[in-house]
């Protein structure tokens, strides 16, 4: 039996995404086209929107509705200490950890040769430029540490510390190997905490 | 920080899919929206027409895109013999095993007092429709070897018997290539109950 077509397109699609093989696309796809049309509008809507809503905020590169992001929007935070991380994912993790309470640069990225990424592909013009302006005091480098999160780390340290500015690196309380984006709050908290001068 | 308020609600409709938690449904928003646009939208177009391009075979209830299913409208199947499942994915289950080469029967659910699910809120009606017009000598039962599984199975069966129609039940037994030690004590007196002379 061929498959129904709109079914075997909706497995291809679904099996695209990170971490859903083939059965798990095909088990998803069977409940999707089981559910009411009304909740698979909703579905697909906010899929279409999440893409469509989100912008970048153009000060630190995270994820925003507005203008700005609502950590740059917000009056409270701290305009002296900058947290910089790969993705707005991370943003979100270290926000989870609620304890923070400076900015952040979103490098979207790090740099890794193999993968053709170098310094110009990613937002480090973005953070110089945002150095320039002199309020801010100390960068957390808080790339993951892998290979290309410290080899990043390393050369964003030798580029900002002759301005001037402090900076660190947040402490190997994360796995090594591990992603940000896994880490349980307590851990990150005390990565955070054990920061260290590079 | 509130997070951006489409991603959100995008996580949160992730998260109403089958074993997709908090944490996946996270992972995958943000993987959505870093996704080219044109990437995105086809994602959402295949939920949605998923959804509205699949209909119900008025025949045997599996999926079809056209009038009727690719097994009822499959010329050179066998006509005498019908299995009778749960779900579309479980006729999808058995065409994958390719040795089939009957129709289906497709109850949309199983008998379920306690979910409220009765004989008449299932396409039993229609099976005996199908039976009723004589051509049809087997009907499998292939209903999950669970508790409504069962009991469905067996109130299908004493329905069926009187009019004269061969009815069978899939065996239950150790699964190919599993382990006898870690088998459950229930499946293993199944397979011991069902065992055939060599």
């Amino acid at each position: 039996m061929a498959e129904v077509e709109a079914i075997a397109r909706l497995v291809n699609q679904l099996s695209k995404l990170p971490g859903v093989g083939r059965k798990t696309a095909q088990r998803l796809a069977y409940h999707i086209v089981g559910l009411p049309e009304a909740q698979v509008r909703e579905l697909a809507v906010a899929i279409f929107e999440g893409k469509k809503k989100v912008r970048l905020c153009p000060v630190c590169g995270n994820y925003a509705d507005g203008d700005l992001c609502s950590v740059c929007s917000d009056e409270e935070r701290r305009r002296d200490i900058v947290c910089v991380v790969r993705d707005p994912r991370d943003v979100n993790a270290f926000e989870r950890m609620r304890d923070y309470d400076g900015l952040y640069h979103v490098l979207h990225g790090v740099i890794s040769p193999l993968d053709g990424v170098g310094p110009d592909d990613i937002r480090i013009r973005e953070l110089l430029t945002r150095l320039s302006a002199g309020e801010i005091q100390e960068v957390v480098l808080a790339t993951n540490p892998d290979v290309e999160g410290e080899a990043t780390a390393a050369y964003l340290s030798r580029l900002i510390r002759p301005l001037g500015v402090r900076v660190t690196r947040i402490a190997h309380g994360v796995p090594v190997g591990g992603e940000l984006e896994y880490t349980d709050e307590v851990t990150l908290s005390r990565a955070f905490q054990g920061r260290r001068e590079l």
